[in-house]
This record gives structure tokens, C-alpha cells and sequence, in this order.
């Protein structure tokens, strides 16, 4: 009998989330039916929509279920098999949940694939080759489009998204402006993953000087925003977007507690001409094939880097999340379940 | 020596538009250089772009000059010319500026069109057939591109651009939707020009009441948006489009005296994956043709009704804008010069 430890939803956040909106429990994994796969899960991504899922509120999916395993991408290895496409030791990606285990559903169109875990390690399928790279992906070179020269400005620019999102515009020959919180990330933004500039918004806690900061790192102002956080920044970079100016709108992190973050500006939108599209990746799967080929051609490189946090078993989970969302995670936030 | 009377830009105004910002002239006709034109204009359009372009601000087009003519869409008569392709006679539509007679440089590609007054009125190429009439296609054929069921919103439903718009949208299979100020406009746009359901914004003054009426005239949700106010209009529609709705925004004339009218709650863009345009129709002469063709049509067939609000002398031209911008006109705001 093996035993599968797993974090469920305990309870709807009243504003912010905390520790006790999550439950630890142990449960025993049923035996196989038909057509099913036994999947250890190996590594468990954390991402910021996780949080909305959390409200019972209108958005773009239904509601986490109370009592049910928290929802999450996966990256694991088959451990046993009842369906021909899969066997033991096959290394897959799915959305496996805050848990050791998962049994798939492997009939189900989507509900897992396999990877090659040779040459690219298991986790980038949970980052730079997964759902943020690709997230990154359609946002930039799909809904923004950039042209070489233009300047890109990319918020939550340390993380798995937003340092996907600054290397792809360098590759495409534009100027590219993050912001990121705190000196070290900014350094890591600029130094390592090759952006032109880098504000630390901590820095600028009002719109005057965060204004003045980006006029410093944009003086040509900003073609494209792919925006992650909202509010502030949003507000900032809004009043600096040159005529045509594209916004794909992938995050509003900084309002996912419940407050509203208010757009202050509007007529902006309308004298620049500016075209501003709210997009989940998930939607866009036809993209997806070209974009993994790029992404993982250049992870297999070296070309395109990325940074780890990693938090060590299935109980660091729920901690580890809370970091994620107050910006404590440095690169992609995993959770290493074995 | 033939006199040509005009309003001139006096002062800008300091928060609302009032009679002070304007000033009549009278000044000499000149005589004409080779390639000139000269045009008695008839009919001159007043439209609400005119407010922004009175302030000094960052906005699409440059400020008005203070002391020179007001800009503005007129249709008039050529009484004199001095460029072949013109002869006394001639009907055209231009733009001639809030004056009685215009100088026209000829050979500027787009100074001026010659028009067929026979069949379709010579004020309609002001209208319906003119620049207002090619902003509603470009805003809802283009940007919003609705399917037939869709449900559709716009506001200022009995001016010049949205009751075009309107009517599109019936002639595309949609449910439509007008918001328009005061009872006997609602009763104009539904009963005449063939819209679903009109709402009096005026008898609903908060979210709540605003919000009720738009569920009890569009219980499907809405699809698409033409925007031209603003302000509370626009965060109530926001709040109850369906998934992949889209947002043509073409003007805030709420907000064009100065006060910022904030989008509240800016999520919604990203949990209904709404897509938001600006957009200003000089900017899509790719699209004129098409869209004047079927306009043209649509008028000479009596399928494409327009009402007009018609102002006599230009000296009356400054109280009419300011009545435009309260929403005093009843369909398109005409100043008719002769």
C-alpha cells in the first residue's frame, strides 16, 4: 500500500491567503482501472494564478474545490501503467496537483505528456519549457509582436515568466526594460539574463518616482508591456506608452487579495491608440508546438536561462506559495517531492 | 473683397469648455496662388474630438492653435479654382474649419473630396457618409468584428456615430444595445433606428441601478463595445462582458473636461480575456472605401437612417459644440453656414 501525502484547500481566503487556507493530509493510492497511470510526482510548479482559483469569484476558471488537492502543474515519472502509450520510467508533465502522486486519466486528451528529460533537465518543463515560457510566448510574440528596436517593458521580471519574456524581446532585437523587486534580482535581471535596464520598484513606492525611473531606462518610452503585477506599475507604464503601444495583460498579481487596483488613466488607452488584451496561455494551445520548439531549442542551448527556487517536500508547499505571491521566490518557484 | 467670417480658438479652457474659449472673426478672403481652391462651405460638422484637441495635452493629434480657425469636418460648394481637378460647382467635403470659406491647397492628398450631392444629401457626407459614419464601421466592423447572436452595447446611441453603429450591428444578426440621455432619444433609437433595447443613463446615476438595467436589456451578457463616454458606463458594460468580448474604444467624452474616470476594477480584462482598442478612424484610410461604399448604400436606400441637429450661422457654432458636449444634440450636430 503506498500512501500519498497531498495539500488540500481548507478554506476560502477573506482577503489575504495564509497558512490556514491549507490542509495536509494522507491518503492512500487506489489501484489502477483501465487506462490509468500511476505518476510520481518529481516536481511541483507554483504560479500565481493558483490564487484566483482560490476565490469563489467570476474568472476564467472554475473555482479550486474545497477538500480537493490543490490544482498544479507536475512533473514526474510513471510508475505503473494500465494504458498502452505509457510505461514505467517514462518521464511526463501534467497538471499531477499538490501531491506525491496522481493518478491520470491517460485517454484524456491533454492530461499528460511525455518529455525528454536527457538534455533538458525534468523541471524547465514546469518553467522556461512549460507553461510559463510558453506564457511568456504568446504574450510577447503573439499578442505584443515586437519589432526590433522597440522598447518592452516586463514586470515579476526575475521570475519564470517574466525572464522568459525580456530574453525572447533581446532576441528580437529590442530594448527591454524589467522591473523586478529588490537589488540582487535586478542584478541577476540585467547581469545574467541580459535586459537592458532594471527598476527595483521597491524603490519607487509612488507614482512620481517610479515615473522617473522608467523615463531613466526608457527614454524612448515603451512599445510593448507585458504585464504581470497591475496596479502601480500598471498605472506608471500606461502614461509612458508611445502611440500603438500593445499591453498583453497575463497577471495583476498585485490585486489578487481582493482589493481592486484601479486602471487611473483610461483616456490613455484611447489618445495613444493602445491595444491592451487579457489572455491565460491555456487558450492558445495551437501556439503552443512552435513556441516549446523555440523555447526548448534555445533552453538546450544556453541561450535562454533561468533561475530556481526550490522548497524541499509536499508540507513546504503551502509556504513556499504564500512566498510566491509577496515576491520572496527568486526564478521559478518549485516544490521538489522526492 | 469677400469677407469670411470664423471662430477662432481664444483661450483654452481651464477644466469645462465655456463661450469664453471662443472668439468670432471676420477677415478678407485672399486671392488665390495656382493650385488653390476656394470653397463656401455649407454644412460644418461639430464633433466631440474637437474638446480634446483644445486642450494642451499629450493626446493624437497636436492642440488646436490658439487664434486660429477651430478645426472641423464641412461640406461646401467650390466657388473659385485654381487647380484642374476642381471647377465652380463642384461639391466637396473637407476640412474646412469652423469658417465660412476656405482656402483649399488642391494638390494635398486628402485636402478634399469631390462628392455626388443627387442622391445622398450633401450634410450626410458629414454624417452617416462621412467621418463619423466610417468610425462606427471601423470601430464595430473592424475592431469589435461581431457574429450574428452576439450581443452589442453602445453609448451615445443617438448620435452620429453610435446610431450608425447600431444599425450595423442589427444588419450583422446582433442583439443590440443603446445607451442614450433622456426618454424621447431611447424612444428615436429603438423605435426608428431598430435597436433592441435603449437605456436612459440619465435615470440610472450609480453602478448598482446602471448595472440592473443592463442585465434586465442584455440577460446574455455582452459581447462587444463600442465606447464613446466613459466614466460609469464603461466600468458597468466591463463588468458584465462574456469571455473574449472586445472593446472598441473610440471616446471618454466624460472625461474630456479633465477629471480622470478610472477603470475600477481592471481584472475583469484579464478574467474575461477582453481585448480594449483605442482607435481614431484617420488613422484606418485603408478602410474608407469599403466602408464609405456600403455606408453610401445604405443611406441611398433609406436602410441607414441618421438624424440631424442643425445650428444656423456660424456665430452660433460655439453654444452648439458646448451643447454637444452635454449631450444637447439630438443625432449628429450640424452648423449649417449658408
Amino acid at each position: 500500500m503506498t500512501l500519498n501525502q497531498r495539500i488540500v484547500l481548507a478554506a476560502r481566503p477573506a482577503g489575504e491567503a495564509t497558512l490556514d487556507n491549507f490542509r495536509l493530509e494522507s491518503v492512500e493510492v487506489p489501484a489502477l482501472a483501465d487506462g490509468q497511470v500511476l505518476v510520481r510526482n518529481h516536481h511541483l510548479s507554483l504560479d500565481p494564478y493558483m490564487r484566483m482559483r482560490m476565490n469563489d469569484a467570476k474568472s476564467y476558471a472554475a473555482p479550486q474545490a474545497i477538500g480537493e488537492p490543490m490544482i498544479g502543474g507536475t512533473a514526474g515519472e510513471v510508475v505503473e501503467s494500465r494504458h498502452d502509450g505509457y510505461a514505467a520510467g517514462d518521464t511526463v508533465v501534467g497538471m499531477g496537483g499538490w501531491q506525491q502522486y496522481t493518478v491520470v486519466n491517460a485517454a484524456v486528451p491533454g492530461a499528460m505528456r511525455k518529455v525528454d528529460a536527457s538534455v533538458i533537465p525534468l523541471s524547465a518543463y514546469l518553467g522556461a519549457v512549460g507553461m510559463p515560457g510558453v506564457t511568456a510566448w504568446v504574450g510577447l510574440i503573439h499578442l505584443i509582436a515586437p519589432k526590433a528596436g522597440e522598447t518592452i517593458v516586463v514586470d515579476a521580471a526575475s521570475g519564470a515568466v517574466g525572464s522568459a519574456v525580456g530574453q525572447l524581446a533581446k532576441s528580437r532585437g529590442c530594448q527591454v526594460v524589467g522591473l523586478a523587486g529588490g537589488a540582487d534580482k535586478c542584478a541577476y535581471v540585467v547581469d545574467e539574463l541580459g535586459f537592458d535596464a532594471c527598476i527595483d520598484y521597491k524603490q519607487h513606492r509612488d507614482f512620481a518616482s517610479l515615473a522617473a525611473a522608467l523615463d531613466a531606462a526608457a527614454p524612448q518610452g515603451v512599445d510593448g508591456l507585458f504585464e504581470n503585477v497591475g496596479g502601480l506599475i500598471l498605472n506608471v507604464v500606461l502614461s509612458r506608452m508611445n502611440a500603438f503601444g500593445r499591453i498583453a495583460l497575463c497577471g495583476m498579481i498585485s490585486g489578487y487579495d481582493g482589493q481592486p487596483m484601479a486602471i487611473t488613466d483610461p483616456r490613455l488607452l484611447l489618445t495613444q491608440r493602445l491595444k491592451l488584451q487579457g489572455f491565460i496561455v491555456s487558450e492558445h494551445m495551437s501556439l503552443w508546438p512552435g513556441a516549446l520548439k523555440e523555447l526548448g531549442g534555445l533552453v538546450a542551448s544556453g541561450q535562454l536561462k533561468y533561475r530556481e527556487s526550490v522548497a524541499q517536500g509536499i508540507a513546504a508547499a503551502p509556504e513556499a506559495f504564500l512566498g510566491l505571491l509577496k515576491g520572496r521566490n527568486f526564478g521559478k518557484q518549485l516544490v521538489k517531492l522526492i
